[in-house]
């Protein structure tokens, strides 16, 4: 009855199954599977599916799939169903629920959050042969690679890769004098973009961490750090558009809305801002005969605000993956300045071309100004628009970063659609002073 | 003489130090470094620094330190310093040029690119004792955690976990029958991207990489596959904003504009175009006398733009990430539809409420149309706007994978400026059809 095939499968291809399967048929599908597998199935569900295939199982179920999980996933089931996860505790092992409980307390993206209990701690003064016997004599439930060697308070004293312990020549010898590293310490309560940034600068396929009192009491290991890296990348790229990678993993369009529709609403009201604006400037320039100026309206705020978002994703991107450090902060924003300058002449030279062909055009009766003027003062807004757009783009996340927010919240449709309205009240003042100028 | 805190950090801070230094300065700073660590920050260091060291070096010093290095490291460098290569791999013992040299023939944004040819292989007949003891008797330059088992043809049969092997009960079977793991094979010439993705998705430490008759040839260490993550991430990133993430390590303004000014001319010439048609949509309206409705193009302009970005984010991140997949398309597309209908609706009644407000207060004169009618022109203009752009967003970058180009262009300054566009397009076609309905 159950199709063969599903019981051949690896669990994450399962779980892309009921994934793409319609909502009414996840549970079923998952109903199916082999129970043995069922708990890794169940670890690689995410979002939405997750949500249906627990809705699914009873707290029973639940118990009995979390008991076969390593200590962090079940501790991510858990935080999945809020309500029922005391229930759940109660029905599970003591031996398995007390590691759980332990992992529950920390804040879901910190280290603490995505760490596991499951590590191999081997004490300083040991030798090899000893670990090795000792290590072989373990039950885990994941992979590991290093073992960490503690002090006889459980503090970090550093690691050892397996295989170093295994070669002959180091088997009388104490793990203590084979610590090649020194400690890279990461606490619970550190974040977990910074400890995948970690991870990733001194190439650690698993990352120990400690608590307050700097004992060792869990590792991150390197599918979780992965997680991280995909999931803060996509935090800041959606951030970008102004939505929420949640999306990613829930298909309704209601939800879509919710997560999209503030942003939207953000770059509104600043729009209404910039019809007020453009309401003043059309009611100046239709005055001084020169409505010609208004056909620039659009290119001039779509140029500063790209020239903007570019600036912005250097220095974003630059905080996340760990360039953009204090010491080049200084040096960043001269770049941006001279590189910002050096846009702004040559594109506002173009335009400048372009305008005079346009409003040349155009112009039919005798104007109080020289087309010349007029497309000289085009290009002028916007050298001075792109200049100062690259400035803002890119002090914008500095200033969140120092103030403690998330930097990736610059390159959002709320400074998006400032960039875009500073563009547009830059053109005014500039063809208003050129105007005033002349006169 | 040489500053004694250099010698006590890590390679990958060494290579920040580097990095943060003046131009001139990197060269010699790494002079002063220990000489066991040269080959290690060599490898830590990326872009303009890198470059800046290795033109300090001679081809006699640098190939000592390439010797040093794993072999995929030794090939990125060799990458680095092309006219020299050659002369570097015949100053090089022959042991450790041959894997460099075959490396050097893959492309550098493939599994063949990143991959090591350091593997542990095993023949499937062995038992898991006389693995253990041929393990250990290896000289390796990486950490290593999964032996690979192949036939007597070499070809990839699975692998079983070094732990595995250790176990006490396992020491007699034979590693065949210790492989617990389907191959999962990647190929050299696969996208480094892709081989990412098996990786995240089957929670590999590390990814073995077949040759064209299924021989295993090397293998992707999880260090080198985050950096490709990170590599990934940072270069959908960079092509939204229209520049490239080479920046993140190149510090020079004018590289900054060359890898922006293309595309910022893209959204001046997607510029000019709107420039003609604003030209004559105000034309229209002065003749009709509405000339207020102009004050909202810039609204319905970035609210299409932004709506489009929205719906390309979640298209080109979920087939980044793996969670669009083919058999999701339709569902994805007509969730696009309902949610940029939905938002569409709402955006459309807010600003018509806007439009009405602010044509009230211009209108002094008698006008051919109520302002009523007007305003519900721009309501109409940007539901449809935001309507078109949101399926325009979501199968742009569809469309691009389908015909294996890039889906991340999609979110670049083209799609982006186009949506700018066709939104104002939208909004002139709506107010010339509704002008002409009324007269
Ligand atoms: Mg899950
Ligand atoms: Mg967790
Ligand atoms: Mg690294
Ligand atoms: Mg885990
Ligand atoms: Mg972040
Ligand atoms: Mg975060
Ligand atoms: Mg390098
Ligand atoms: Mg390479
Ligand atoms: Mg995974
Ligand atoms: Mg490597
Ligand atoms: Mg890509
Ligand atoms: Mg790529
Ligand atoms: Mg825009």
């Amino acid at each position: 009855q159950v199709p063969r095939f599903l019981q051949d499968l690896h669990p994450a291809d399962l779980a892309e199954i009921i994934a793409d399967a319609p909502p009414e048929a996840q549970g079923p599908i998952f109903e199916q599977i082999d129970d043995e597998l069922k708990p890794d199935v169940l670890v690689e569900l995410e979002g939405a599916a997750e949500e249906n295939v627990l809705r699914s199982l009873s707290s029973e179920e639940i118990s009995d799939f979390v008991e076969d999980m390593a200590p962090d996933d079940a501790a991510d089931i858990l935080g999945e169903v809020e309500e029922r996860s005391q229930e759940i505790l109660e029905l599970m092992e003591e031996e398995e629920s007390g590691d759980v409980r332990e992992l529950l307390q920390y804040e879901e993206d910190t280290a603490g959050g995505i760490m596991t209990t499951d590590f191999v701690a081997v004490r300083n003064t040991i030798t090899a042969g000893e670990a090795v016997e000792y290590i072989a004599s373990l039950e885990l439930d994941e992979p590991f690679y290093y073992a960490y060697v503690v002090d006889r308070e459980d503090r970090l004293v550093g690691w050892v890769e397996l295989w170093d312990l295994l070669k002959p020549s180091n088997r009388n010898k104490r793990v203590v004098d084979l610590v090649e590293h020194d400690a890279i310490p990461v606490h619970v309560s550190t974040d977990q973009e910074e400890a995948a940034r970690v991870a990733a600068k001194y190439d650690l396929s698993s990352l120990p961490v400690l608590d307050e009192e700097n004992r060792l009491v869990g590792r991150i290991t390197m599918d979780d750090l992965l997680d991280v890296i995909q999931e803060e990348a996509s935090e800041d790229l959606f951030k970008f558009a102004g939505s929420n990678e949640s999306e990613l993993e829930y298909d309704s369009p209601l939800r879509a809305c919710r997560a999209r529709l503030p942003w939207l609403l953000i770059t509104l009201a600043t729009g209404f801002l910039s019809s007020v604006i453009l309401k003043h400037f059309i009611a100046q320039i239709t005055t001084a005969e020169v409505l010609s100026l208004s056909f620039f309206v659009p290119i001039i705020m779509a140029m500063g605000g790209n020239t903007g978002i570019q600036s912005s994703t250097l220095i974003i991107r630059g905080l996340a993956v760990g360039t953009v450090r204090n010491q080049k902060i200084l040096k960043l924003l001269s770049r941006e300045i001279i590189a910002g300058a050096l846009m702004g002449i040559c594109c506002g030279l173009i335009i400048g071309l372009w305008a005079k062909l346009m409003i040349d055009r155009t112009v039919t009766d005798a104007m109080a100004f020289s087309t010349f003027y007029l497309s000289f003062t085009v290009g002028i807004a916007l050298f001075a628009a792109m200049s100062f757009a690259a400035v803002f783009g890119a002090l914008a996340p500095i200033l969140l970063d120092r103030s403690k927010a998330d930097p990736a919240v610059a390159s959002g449709p709320f400074v998006t659609a400032s960039n875009d309205v500073i563009a547009l009240i830059i053109y005014y003042l500039v063809t208003l002073l050129m105007l005033a100028m002349h006169g």
